[in-house]
């Protein structure tokens, strides 16, 4: 556990801790008190969207906690800052206010608090239910970095791509691979996404075609949400990286792989990535995940001086992702796999964006690129695990999956699972319209 | 000329048309009244970053025209949007305000208009010296993307670096081939630029090693700036483009050749890039740029018909590049090149981009791709006019040069020769400052 975390903030994490709120001490509810994601949220009483914190099945409205006096910020800060439609005015504050904020939380929220367990006319203003809740995007993204960091999902569009003998290229073992995204259209979980058209390559024609894509894909993705920016010129060094991270999100990079092939030489995917990026509503706090801390896996060869950090920094979160049919009852589990599997770690990931001078801001979203497990069962793209549609997938509902059709309902889910408790993501979902006529 | 313009706006065009303030009228002069580039800038008197237009050696503080009744805005906008410190909220009052403001600008500064002209103590506080002024970013950019529209650039790199029987990848003629961007190291004109530290694979090397970029190179572009964005899902039709243009400027895309080319497989280019992007402060406008307007090179084969437009949408900006060594009096012309040669316009990148869904928004930088002409002294980067480093320039001032040298300072200038007046955009340059240690 982090040195440098004090005590209070430690007993956040206490697994003993149970809540008032009953519906958080359940094993299996993403939002444990020893949770307390942040998020954007508005409701029908209240349309303005604004900062919530997300505990069993409620989100707790922090500016009505904050106007009630039960929630402190530094004299110095703008006191509206969980009035405002997205987080970074919050983050910007810096580590000890969000960490004072948790620890705040944490214990308004306890089960021996009374402040706010026994008073019944602010408890009904300072919650929402979760199911009433409209979630926004938590952050305004200045800037979407997408890396390519698990060695199985490289290893296997390389092998399908290139060559199964050679399917990693050399630099991927040097360092974290990653492009530029695109922010203007990373959208909340919920959002429906609309099949893109574009330019496909048909093997039988000399020239594309301009239709929809036929074959529309997921990424199963973290992302993790910058909370301290650096200069222009200021790389962040490896060992001090995770300091400048506020947290993390599920995000599933869809991806058009017809569009993509054609489009992505010399200079990588663009229109096949840029028309919608889902990321889950409720940001996960590195603290709060300091409990589920792992070991990453042995990297050979040794990385350059500038990638080395002592210590674990891989993360234990369970990943699934899930796929509905339109109209079915059931959804069907069609990947597990776990975050503690990436190759390169998000530490290297912010040292290796910033060692040539790049600069970051707070908001800004790196995607851990698709996470794919050893096994087929545990890929993290249609592609891998049909193989380029050539092992279709059974559905429970009927039918079989190559890639996703209109109507199909796409989730992810992730959470960390802790004695009597979990640290969870909530779902990132999207639902795929037909393509534009 | 576009049928779109009132009489009112084809005036502001008028060759004939002279200022009283007469650095205006030289035929040199980059900021002719006929020009009338929007950009932000503050100075010593008053440190506030806000709007200006440049004219002659002037620097025109819309602000103060404004509150002195000189400027009208619509009465449904708000009144401060040139006291901000971004051309973002006055470009989001539409095209029809943009025009309304360069028609009363344009009035009031020409030779014949009393108003400004003989009121002495308004013009002491509605102008700044151009050359007392500091000039910020002119828009705070949400996205930015790069093109790779140049056809000979894209053969000459092709040559270099795969194979020069087939220079040219197959999908290059059938789309504009672009990438994202790192929007937040766009940096204005005047910023000194650090060199890159990164990964370089050296040919008698196995694996990478960390040092200081060895092949920094420019690359002479152009960028356009977004006037009117679009909604994820809807894309903008090629016909209308240019409606969705709110001006150009010159941009340098800095590049660490080293880097680049043992990174950008399969994703693109990433660190090589993003260590800073150089724009000129001042926004010329595609109203400005209408004279200038020129047929695009043929196009074969016929592009698609989502990329397909009637007219000419080409624009003749003359362009060059000078090196100045550090110390050096003498700057040496390092190419010369024209915006015409572009393959594929600014129209066809915007439908290229918008076409699968992804939304564009205000401020948006859109960059053109390195420019490069026909023959060798045309060529808009080091790498092509050196060759790779094989063939160094001469320079003025002695000495040689394959790549950037610490110290170096490289200055892109434009400009659309009139009939006696010039469209200008002004100096767009940096200065190298040695890598970290």
């Amino acid at each position: 556990m982090s040195s440098t975390m004090t005590d209070e903030l430690k007993a956040t994490l206490d697994p003993q801790r149970k809540s008032w709120i009953e519906r958080a001490n359940d094993a299996q509810c993403d939002f444990a008190i020893q949770n307390l994601p942040f998020g954007v949220f508005s409701d029908t009483g209240n349309g303005n969207a604004r900062v919530g914190a997300a505990i069993g099945d409620l989100v707790a409205d922090l500016a009505v906690l904050h106007e009630a006096g039960l929630l402190r910020l530094p004299a110095s800060a703008p006191q509206d800052v969980f009035a405002r439609p997205a987080l970074n005015d919050f983050i910007s504050l810096g580590r000890d206010v969000w960490r004072s904020v948790r620890v705040q939380l944490s214990s308004l929220l306890a089960r021996e608090t009374p402040t706010l367990r026994d008073d019944a006319a602010l408890r009904q203003r300072a919650f929402v239910k979760l199911a009433d809740a409209k979630l926004h995007l938590p952050v305004q993204i200045p800037g979407y970095t997408d890396f390519y960091s698990s060695k199985e999902h490289a290893m296997n569009v390389g092998a399908m791509f290139r060559d199964p003998k050679n399917a990693l290229l050399p630099n991927w073992s040097e360092m974290p691979i990653g492009y530029n995204g695109r922010a203007s259209s990373v959208v909340v979980s919920g959002t429906p996404v609309r099949r893109p058209n574009g330019q496909l390559k048909l093997p039988d024609q000399e020239r594309p075609v301009f239709g929809a894509c036929r074959k529309l894909d997921i990424e199963l993705e973290t992302g993790f949400i910058v909370g301290r920016g650096n200069a222009l010129g200021e790389p962040i060094a490896c060992e001090d990286a995770e300091n400048h991270i506020f947290g993390i999100v599920l995000l599933n990079d869809w991806s058009a792989r017809d569009i993509q092939q054609w489009e992505y030489v010399p200079l990588g995917p663009f229109n096949s990535k840029g028309f919608a990026t889902t990321i889950s509503p409720w940001v996960v706090t590195l603290d709060a995940l300091e409990p589920f801390r792992v070991a990453q896996p042995a990297q050979e060869p040794q990385p350059l001086e500038y990638l080395r950090h002592r210590g674990d920094h891989a993360f234990d979160i369970a990943l699934e992702v899930t796929m509905r049919p339109e109209g079915a009852t059931d959804a069907t589990t069609i990947a597990r796999t776990n975050f503690r599997h990436m190759y390169w770690t998000m530490a290297q990931q912010l040292a290796h964006h910033t060692v040539a001078g790049c600069n970051t801001r707070v908001g800004d979203l790196m995607g851990s690129g698709t996470i794919s497990g050893p096994t087929p069962d545990s890929f993290g793209s249609l592609l891998e695990l049909t193989w380029n549609g050539k092992n279709p997938l059974e559905l429970k509902s009927g039918g079989t999956r190559a890639f996703i059709e209109d109507g199909d309902e796409l989730t992810l889910a992730g959470w960390c699972q802790g004695d009597g408790y979990r640290v969870g993501f909530g779902a990132c979902t999207g639902k795929i319209l037909p393509a534009l006529k």
